[in-house]
C-alpha cells in the first residue's frame, strides 16, 4: 500500500483483494451484477416475456457478457501468475461465464448455459472472508475433506447395488411397465433408492413391486451411513475448533468458557488469554 | 400483586403474564378460541360443508374476527409500550390474523388468509414457560442459532447448485418434456434434490436422465451436512445443559449424576447442592 | 418352580414367563401362529386367490380366530391380576385381534383388519428378553423417551407450518390445480414437506411453485432437527450404558474396555469385576 | 517369494494376492475387464443398439463369460481351501456372474442378469487395502456392525407398522383409488414411509388422505432413529480409532495431535512414539 505501486498492482490490489474499501466495492459491485446476468438470462427464457421484452434482454446479455469479457482480460492482465489464475476455479469459471454467448453465434440455445455464471456469486464467500464466517466455512469444509475418503466407499457400494436392482427390475419388469433397457432401470433405481420417486416409471408385477420395495427401505436406511459419518466429523471439528479457545478457569476449573470470555462464569476470576493464531497472510 | 394495582395493571398481568392462575386461563382459553376459529375457516374451504353451513361459518368469522380485534386493542391499552408490541413478532401475527376477514370485504377469498392465525398457536410455548418444556425449547434454539451460520453457507451453495441444474436441464430437454423455461426447470431441480420428486416434470433423454441422476444423487448425499452441523450443535447444546448440573460423588467421584439426585447412585453418599441460577427476571 | 404349584400357575409361567424351556416354545410357537394367520388375511384380499382358496382361508380365519379366543381367555384365567393384563397394552391389542373376525358377520370387510394382528408379533421382543437384544431395546426407548419433549416442540411447530402452507396454497392455486379445499391443501403440504411428493396434486402458477419450493427446501432442511435431537440422546444413553460398564486398567489406566473383558487389551492385567446389578424381579 | 515355489503357489500370489506388482496389475486387469462386461451387457438392453450392434455384443459376451469361467476354474485350482473359497460371498457371486450366459441357452433373457457381475466390482476395496481406505472401511464395518441390532429392533418395529398401515388403507380406500389387496397396500405404505412417493397409487377419501398424512409424518419423524443409532456408533468408532493414536505432549499436555504428527503443534517437544500394531497377517 506504498505510495510507489504501479496501476497494475493497484488494480489487483482491488481485483484480488478484500482488505481495502475499494475492493470490497469491487466485489460488492461484482456480485450484484452476476446476480442480474443471471436473472436477465433466466426469465429471458420465459416464452411470454421473450417475446416482448426479448429485444432488450439480447442486449442486456451482451453488455453483460462483454463487461465481464474485459473484467477476464484486466484480471489476466493484473495477475501475478496469469496462467495460475487461469486454471484455478473461479478461473476456469469466469471463462466458462462469457463463452456461451459467443457460442450462441454459432449453436441457438446455447445463452441458456450462461446461466453458469451462479457459480461465480460463490465468490461471495471470498467478500466474506474477513468475517467469522470464514472459519465456518473451512470448518465444514475440513470435516468433509476428513468423511470424503469414508463417503466414497459408501457411494461406491451403493452404486454397484443400484446397478444390480436396475438391471433385475429391468428382467423381471421388461418394457411393458416402462423399463425398456437397462439404463433406464438404473436411472429408476437412482430415482427409488434416493427416495426422489417421480413415478414416471413403476413396477406393477407382485414380484418387480417385491424387489421394489427392498430398494426402497435399502435407500431410507443407508442414508444414516453419510449421515453419520458427516455428522462424526463434524463433531469432531467443532471439538477441535473449540479446543483451540478452550482455557481453565485456574480458581475453579470450569473449562467451557466462551471464546470471548474475560472472566470464569462461574466464579469470576480473570481468565488467562487466549493465544492468537496469526492469520495466513496470503490466502485466497 | 400489591393492593395499588390500577385496573389497566392487573388486565397486563391476565393477558401478558403466565405465573397468575387468571393469566394461565386466558391464556388456555386464548388458545382454545384460536384453534376453534382456524378450524371453521379450513372446514368452510370444503365446498359441501360450505353450502350447508356457511352461513354459520360466516357469522362465526365474525365473531372470532371482532373477538380478537377487541384482543389486539386490550393488548395495545394494557401495554407498558404499544409500539414495541405492535412491532415484536406475536404483535404483528396477531393484527395479521384479523385483517383478512375485514379485507374479504374487499378482495373475495381473501378470508381463507385467516388460516395464518394458527401462528398465534405457537403462544402455547409461552403457556409452558413455567415447566421445564422452556429450557427444552431454549436449548433447541441455541443450538439452531449456533448452527445458523454454517446452515445459511450450505444452503446458498445448495441454491447456486440448483439454478446450475435448472439450466443444464432446460438447455438438455427442452420444452417437449415439460421444462418451458429456466425458472420451471429450477422449480424441477428444487422438487429433485429435496427429494420431494413429483414427477409432474421429468427427464425423457438419456442426458437428462443422466444429469437428474446426479442431481438426486447430491440431493440424497448433502442432507447429511445440515443434518451433521445441527446434531454437532445439539450435542453440544446438552452437554453444556448437563455440565450446568454436574456434580461429582465426594465419595466415589462418579459424576454422571441426574440434575434431581441427592444422593450418589452407587455408594449412596450425600451429594453437594446444585447451585441453582436466578432465574431471568423479564424474560418473556 | 416348586412342586406345589396350581395348574394356574404352571400355565401363567408358561404364558406369561420367558424363563423356562416350556415358556419359550409357547412363545415361539404364538409368533409362528401370529405371522401365518396375518399371512393368511392379507394373500386372501388378492381377488384370484380369494376366487380360488377363498373358502379355505374363510376356515384358516375362523380357526384362528378361535384358537387366539381361547388363549386370549387363558390368559385372563391365569393372570394374578386380569383387569390389569386386560387393559395393558398387549392386553388390548390381543382383544382387537379376535373382535374383527365376529365383527365381519355385522359388517362385511371388516375382517380385514385382522391384520392388526400384526402388533402382536411385537411380543417377541419379549421372548428376546433373555438375551442382549433386551438392553438395546431398552437403551433405544430411555433415548426417545429424553428425546420426546424435544422433538414434541418440534413437531408442533412443523404442524403450524404445514397448516400456514397449506391454506397460502389455497388460496394461491386454487380447485384448478387439485387444492380443492384448505384440508386437501394441508393433505399436499404434508406430502411435500414430508418429501412423500406423490405428485397427484401439485401447483401450476409460477407464484405457487415458489411457495413450494419454499416448503420443500423448509422440509428437506428441518428433518436435520429431529434427526439432531435423537442422535444426541442416542449418543448419550450409549456413553451412559458403556460408563456403568466402564472399568480402568490399574496398571496402564486404559479405560475403553469391552463389558466381556477380563484382562486389559493393552497390557494383559487383570480387570476388576463389573458390578452385577441384580436383574429386575418382575419386569415384563 | 521363495525360488522353490510351485506354479500354483505363483498364480495363487497374483490372484488372491495384492502385495506383489503383478498381483495388483491381475486385479487392475480384473476390475477393467468386469466394468466393460457389464456395460456390454447393459447397452445390449437398448433396443437401438441392440439392432444394430447386437452381433458384436452377444460375442462379446461370450467371450467375457468363457474368460471368468476360465478365472473361476484356475482361482478353485491354485486356492489351497477350493470348497472355503467358493462358498465364501466372492466365491458365490463369482459363480453367479457366469451362470446366466450359459442359462440363456435355454432361458432367453436371462443373460441380462449378467449386471450382478458388478457386485464383482466390489472386490476393488480388496486391491486398496494396501492403502488407508482399508482401516476406513473396517472402521465403517465395525460401526455397522455394532449398530445392526439396534437397527434390526429398529426395523422390524416399522415393518409391522406398515402392515398394520397398508391394512387399515385398504379397508378405508379399497380398490377404486388402487388398493386393490392388502399385498398392494402394504407396498403403498412401504412407498410411502420411506418417502419415496411414486403417487402410482394415492389416497382419495379424507379419511384416507388422514391416515397417509400419518403414516408420512412417521416416517419422516422416524428415519431420525436408525440416523441417530448409525451416527452415535461411527462416533464411537472413530474415537476409538483415533484413541489409539492418541498421545500427549509431555510439555503442555495437549492431547489431540494427529496421528503423523511427531511434534506437538503448540510447544513443539518431540512426541512419544505410538505403539505400533502388528498388521493381522493373514486377513483377506
Amino acid at each position: 500500500m506504498t505510495g510507489n505501486q504501479t496501476r497494475r498492482q493497484r488494480w489487483q490490489h482491488i481485483i484480488f483483494g478484500t482488505d481495502t474499501p475499494e475492493g470490497r466495492l469491487f466485489d460488492a459491485l461484482l456480485i450484484i451484477t452476476i446476480i442480474a446476468s443471471v436473472l436477465a438470462v433466466m426469465i429471458d427464457s420465459v416464452e411470454r416475456i421473450h417475446n416482448r421484452y426479448g429485444h432488450w434482454l439480447y442486449m442486456a446479455e451482451w453488455f453483460f457478457t462483454l463487461l465481464f469479457t474485459a473484467e477476464y482480460a484486466v484480471r489476466l492482465w493484473v495477475s501475478d501468475r496469469p496462467l495460475r489464475y487461469a486454471r484455478s476455479f473461479f478461473g476456469i469459471v469466469d471463462l466458462v461465464s462469457i463463452l456461451p454467448t459467443y457460442l450462441s453465434l454459432l449453436v441457438p440455445g446455447a445463452n441458456y448455459l450462461l446461466t453458469i455464471r451462479a457459480l461465480r456469486v460463490l465468490r461471495v464467500f471470498r467478500v466474506l472472508k474477513l468475517v467469522s464466517f470464514m472459519r465456518e466455512a473451512n470448518m465444514l469444509a475440513a470435516a468433509l475433506i476428513e468423511a470424503r475418503r469414508k463417503v466414497a466407499i459408501f457411494m461406491f457400494t451403493v452404486l454397484v447395488l443400484i446397478t444390480v436392482f436396475g438391471s433385475l427390475m429391468y428382467v423381471i419388469e421388461g418394457p411393458a411397465s416402462g423399463f425398456t433397457s437397462i439404463p433406464v432401470s438404473v436411472y429408476w433405481a437412482i430415482v427409488t433408492v434416493t427416495t426422489v420417486g417421480y413415478g414416471d416409471i413403476s413396477p406393477h408385477t407382485p414380484l418387480g413391486q417385491s424387489i421394489a420395495s427392498l430398494a426402497m427401505i435399502t435407500g431410507y436406511a443407508i442414508i444414516a451411513v453419510p449421515t453419520g459419518i458427516v455428522t462424526a466429523e463434524i463433531t469432531s471439528a467443532i471439538h477441535r475448533d473449540r479446543d483451540r479457545f478452550r482455557r481453565e478457569c485456574p480458581q475453579c476449573h470450569l473449562h467451557t468458557h466462551e471464546a470471548d470470555a474475560h472472566y470464569c462464569r462461574r466464579c469470576g476470576t480473570h481468565l488467562p488469554a487466549v493465544e492468537s493464531e496469526p492469520p495466513s497472510p496470503d490466502a485466497s
